[in-house]
């Protein structure tokens, strides 16, 4: 076996501004202290950041969503990059629970550009060692990096809590409120020995409200998964259709819960019992009622370790479902 | 407007060996003979180059297709780049209608390279300056390039096929083989007014028998529509289901047709009416007997001259419907 | 002599949303009109652009400044250049009249960044051919990219203004507000044959208050020179000692004017006569009363137009004393 | 003193498909077992490899001859370093005994590629820390990497089996088979105390037959020496030019023995005592029956050893007479 | 706290041929002896090092000034690199006392070349981890690199000196020589409790001889504080001026003492009663007569073992008044 | 065929400092004027080059063997590249008739360098598009690089002229001084239809004067063949062993002639009765009495105007025996 770094003595843990709430369970979840930092933006928009503490030498793990406002957040990633390598870190590894832009993984229409690998390339550039990230909207995009990308499923930490809520089994209806995310659906599914169904649209956005079923909810406890939860109206609109079509309760999960203005207002609206979503986001806007957060930072936490002590991470992949 | 340069003079077209006949078509389709070039493999393995006549100056397009043998197809694209690129090319432009291991996007287990990646790392380092390819199995796999990918859609010339063949509206549906490639269905489904069903498997693979459809094609004509059709499995299988199903003729479409050995017989031996592959794939395999060729050739040789003459590339990716 | 490019016609010129009036006033100064682009940004901050006419092969010139919100304003131009190279122009020149972050151009304190060089890492690794700017901070900036960049000085230009209003000779004084920036009042100075004066403080900023003057100033007309107007506060401090010093009039010259909240109130309470800026900012802050701009337009059309047509900057380097 | 790295403890030892039997030589002389790998071909010729153990945190050792066939071997290569490097092993160190294509390294004809650079630039690409390997076609290919390259010589394994057949002095002469590999030939003839003669042919290499001797062998015992042993051609033509210019005994070595189809009967023909070539490739073709193979095992073996306890390789270059 | 390696083991210091006194001055400060070498020049001017002694798995530290003549000196630098990444160094760390071509930073005139900044991608392309600088010409040289690079300064040196010698308050006046250097003199001037005074020129070097002074020096004794002593004119000529302007005592002091041929005599016949300068630079020219040298080598020396055992160097930037 | 740019309105030639008699005779031969450029060395050694005339868009062509004194000559041409490149020129082509460091192609003995490779790197890091170079001591230099490096061979140009006086046939033998310049003996003996014969040595230099020959001289007419001529000890003592082998007269040739101090006498001393080199290198030293210079300057012109025409280059390699 290869000599296993136990003793935490070489890692500092440093949390930039978008989500320090989940920055200090992590650091609690694994007992290493949250470093000393300064990062102010000044009256012009230029973030300065100055470390208080000597990171020479350190493997340096920071934690930062890059969630609104999206531009800063990033921006002030790639500085804190900037500073920790001149200032001769030993690695700079970075933990992104909620990785923006990572949608613009593609071109949709002529001249669009791909803005999920301009980010990849941008952090590559600034000399990150390695991203440690929560459920990518789509798995492809670790391959927009040539460094390691450690990429960590929600679904066992969503079928961990439907399972205890006895969600399970034929009566319930795993349902993808779109036909892009089939792959996200079938996985929770399979944990709960569940049916899958499809919400189907026209490509075209804009006649969104067309949708229409694929599968059988009539009966059913539907629960709706996505992975990122902006405006609501996916899911409101999902929920219409799955009620309309016999659901006789109807759940939402999402990774992230990004509830920009109005999202709150229209989950609200929506016959949703429940709205459950990870920590990996700490928005500042209203948010809808029957909320539930589940945080992940005690399983971004032990991924934090074993990066560090040079285990394995791939255990954490997979799911041990309790009989 | 941009001076458009339409003489043809300075490019030059080089067919490698894999798809011959394809690089044929191409040349007629744009009235640019094939440059002269000799490829040899000698008894070791290893291939030598020699390009016959000056490229010094001109912009070269390459046509090859990394099927089988994948290694040996690459491995001569690379050498022919670096021949090109050392004998003062002025760019060097890829057309790949095959991208062989396009399906290694991702980490799918532990310790999985992501292969797509590195050739699209390789073709890059060795000098390539654009790429142009006919349906990616995952669009993402552009975003692995920092060049310029046109990536060209198989979809409006099937459509063309089944609108010419008179299956559109209601009486059809487009069938996804597997939850994965619903994108596919929906895109082929919106050129024929037509609704789709998803056949649906377990995410391990080994257990695809089980699959069951979601979505009704009782009494319907059935399309089914996939990628890349290579043992002719995923096709052989969803046929039996939707025709166990209740579906009255059932066709498959696949923009690239690989045949591995006994995929010939496979779907011979299944409820198929006609299997429609573009000819992106030369195939020394046996291949099935209601197996239609429809080629691509004048689609990229389009996308050729578009790319030389600095038009735009874009108004080959929407398809007008006849009316 | 080189086979100039006069007509224009591969160029494009394109505007994003930091400076559209100074981008339309260079438009119409070159004669070249401004292309369409679409650059929204959604409810969780994200930037989209569509570049809404074809760019393949062209020139393309982006006039950006990255100001407040340098952040925004700063991905906005790398999501563009992104999707210039992307859908294949030629070239991709970046036209920044005012280059935000370049103060952090060294680590004044332990640990700190250098953000100036990360942006120049950052806009080089997105694929960018040049750069034209204005009166960098340091020009030293220019050694951050290793790309060409033409930095415009913008001294002839206030020089030909004062030079009008008869402020030359020994009864001017050029003072710089504080002692790092001699280099540009010596300048000015040169072009005014006036002498210099400095205003000098302490190293540590914070006890700015104590600054003092070296040099004469009493009973002359004072003009004072600094490149960035963010607070006002150099200026507003600066004027008083130099009217405590028995200046007669005193005048501000500054190439970028930030004016961050606060400012105009700041420069309004001081006694000076006349603040003077280039256009190279759009604020949406207050700007006092007694500012005047002096577009920087026609000098920056000019050096468009020179790199394109390929005949030497250098011209626009020098000023021409009008006798 | 460097703290020397003992214990064997962070290394890992991985066999590819090429040359299993001297990877197990190799894994026996050094005492480190090879670690569990899942290296599979499709039916379509792409290759999937699953590493079966964690190599997070180690440094990996993979063993690899990039022979016949060369495009499949080299792609497998390729593919491991990936999947290792993305697994975050601490180093990628490759053992390649025989390195496929050394022999393209400059362009010979016009408009040539220089493949051996090619095949370098791909590895360093992919993420290779550091190459060991065994008697380079050309020296200068090690310039053709960044990264160290150990290159250990043949000579002194060849140099001690003729020393104990008393194959010494006078007696002997040592024949390089085409004037261009002298260099090899001086370095044997240096150990047995021997002088040297050459085979010159014209350049054309198509009228090879014409060789003819320059230097005396009648009445001696030859030594044939070359580098690479691909169709027998070179040793049976100078064999046979040899004996007719009178030496009593013919031997010929060969650093790697590649046989290819048709070379043992070749080599059967011709007037050749025995033929000595090391194990670096492993040949599924028949082989001569005259054939012995030296192993290279220990001295690689030993080399991997010096490499991860970080002391010096130097001394394996050199070779000890025994007097 | 990190782990801290004091033991010295990993680490070998190597002086090329600029400076060797102040190499050994170093060694014998931090107690580590100077690695062999051997570093020839042939007849025909190329340079040829041979190492003496393993580098495997060292960190590598080489003392070298890229002082007259200093082609030569920065090629040797270059090549010591190559051959310690060839030899498989850990990391090669390059301690640069004086920082030739520093002056070079920028495009004075119309197509210049940024010297300083090709030396940085030199230097870097070559396999530089990180540099360790003295007083860098321009502290904006820092961010022509992207590897760590620590610039000490040499004022607090100064400031001690003079302390010493009583030359502290208000009977004192740092002068700056030039324009372009009040930051240095700003500096001095904080340490030394004094006031500043600037030497003005016309911006065209050529007419330097109409300098004057700006603030007040008569009756005080003034320390001309610049970073290059070259030919010794500036200080001369800024001598005459401040003597002129009624100086009682004038000294000079430099941080590099380059002495080109001719300064010692124009020293020699200016008005200043001593010369200060560390040793970072040995001339084999004449020096003047009332030079004198105060060592770095100390605070490289402690430099260096910061960096070797991971302390930070940030203390060394800083210097405590002793009251 | 591609557009052929025949004006030469595009390109600008500049000479450097090492051997402006040929770069006239280049310019003379393709009817292109030397650029204007002050290219000085200040009294510390560094280089300062001002291009004096406008590069923007123009293809460059510099021309400088980088000889004696070798660091100098190589610094000199580096900044060149890098001025050109800022100040946007269309491509830097560089021509190098000799290209010092050849040598220096492989790691020779352990933990030696490979300055050939850094010489590379350093100048395709400093920007150079693409290279033309006479005879390299090594093909595999070209490999080296991975821009288009255009290698012109001077045999062709040394056989015409022995051909005029008649050296030709069996009267005649090519002697290559050193048993590793065969092929080059070999390439001159196939176009006088001469046999060749070879000095054998020790691998040791230190023992070359052990040297004797293999292949018979007895009774005809030597020519000697090297590609650097440096001290002439190489030459003197071949000299002396074919004389003394019974050659009847004795003709040496080099394509590069450096005549470090003391080679005239040593090759005045020797029995040999002409001496034959290009022009390549423009030595300051004394040269031999018998020395004969063969330009080289209408071969590269003719390579320059081909290149920048974008005919093939090919041509040139192969030479026309005229019957």
């Amino acid at each position: 076996m290869v000599s296993l770094r136990t003793d935490k003595k070489q890692m500092k843990l440093f949390a930039l501004n978008s989500n320090y709430p989940m920055a200090e369970k992590i650091s609690q979840a694994i007992g290493v202290p949250l470093g000393k930092l300064s990062s102010r933006q000044f009256s012009d928009g230029e973030i300065q950041i100055n470390i208080e503490e000597s990171v020479r030498g350190f493997d340096i793990y920071i934690i930062q969503s890059t969630s609104f406002p999206v531009n800063n957040h990033l921006m002030e990633l790639l500085i804190m990059v900037d500073a920790c390598n001149r200032a001769s870190a030993n690695s700079v590894n970075l933990v992104i629970p909620y990785f923006g832009y990572a949608r613009q993984d593609r071109t949709a229409a002529p001249r669009e550009p791909i803005t999920a690998k301009l980010v990849a390339n941008m952090l590559v550039k600034a000399g990150v060692t390695r991203v440690l990230t929560l459920d990518l909207h789509a798995v492809q995009v670790q391959g927009f990096f040539d460094i390691p990308v450690d990429n960590l499923y929600t679904v066992p930490l969503f079928a961990e809590h439907y399972c205890k809520m006895g969600l399970t089994g034929e009566d319930v209806v795993v349902v993808s409120p779109k036909n892009s995310g089939v792959k996200r659906a079938r996985s929770l599914a399979e944990h709960l020995d569940a049916p899958i169904a499809i919400i189907d649209y026209a490509q075209d956005d804009s006649e969104r409200s067309e949708g229409y079923i694929i599968g059988d909810v009539a009966g059913k406890k539907a629960i709706l998964i996505d992975d990122i939860l902006n405006t609501g109206r996916t899911f409101s609109e999902a929920a219409k259709i799955v009620h309309d079509a016999g659901a006789v309760e109807i759940y939402a999960v999402s990774s992230h819960g990004l509830f920009v203005k109005g999202a709150a207002e229209k989950i609200d609206a929506a016959p949703i019992k429940e709205i459950l979503v990870t920590d990996s986001v700490a928005t500042k806007e209203k948010t809808p009622k029957n909320l539930k957060y589940i945080t992940a930072s005690e399983l971004m936490g032990d991924a934090i370790l074993r990066i560090h002590e040079r285990r394995p991470v791939s255990p954490l992949f997979s799911y041990q479902k309790k009989d």
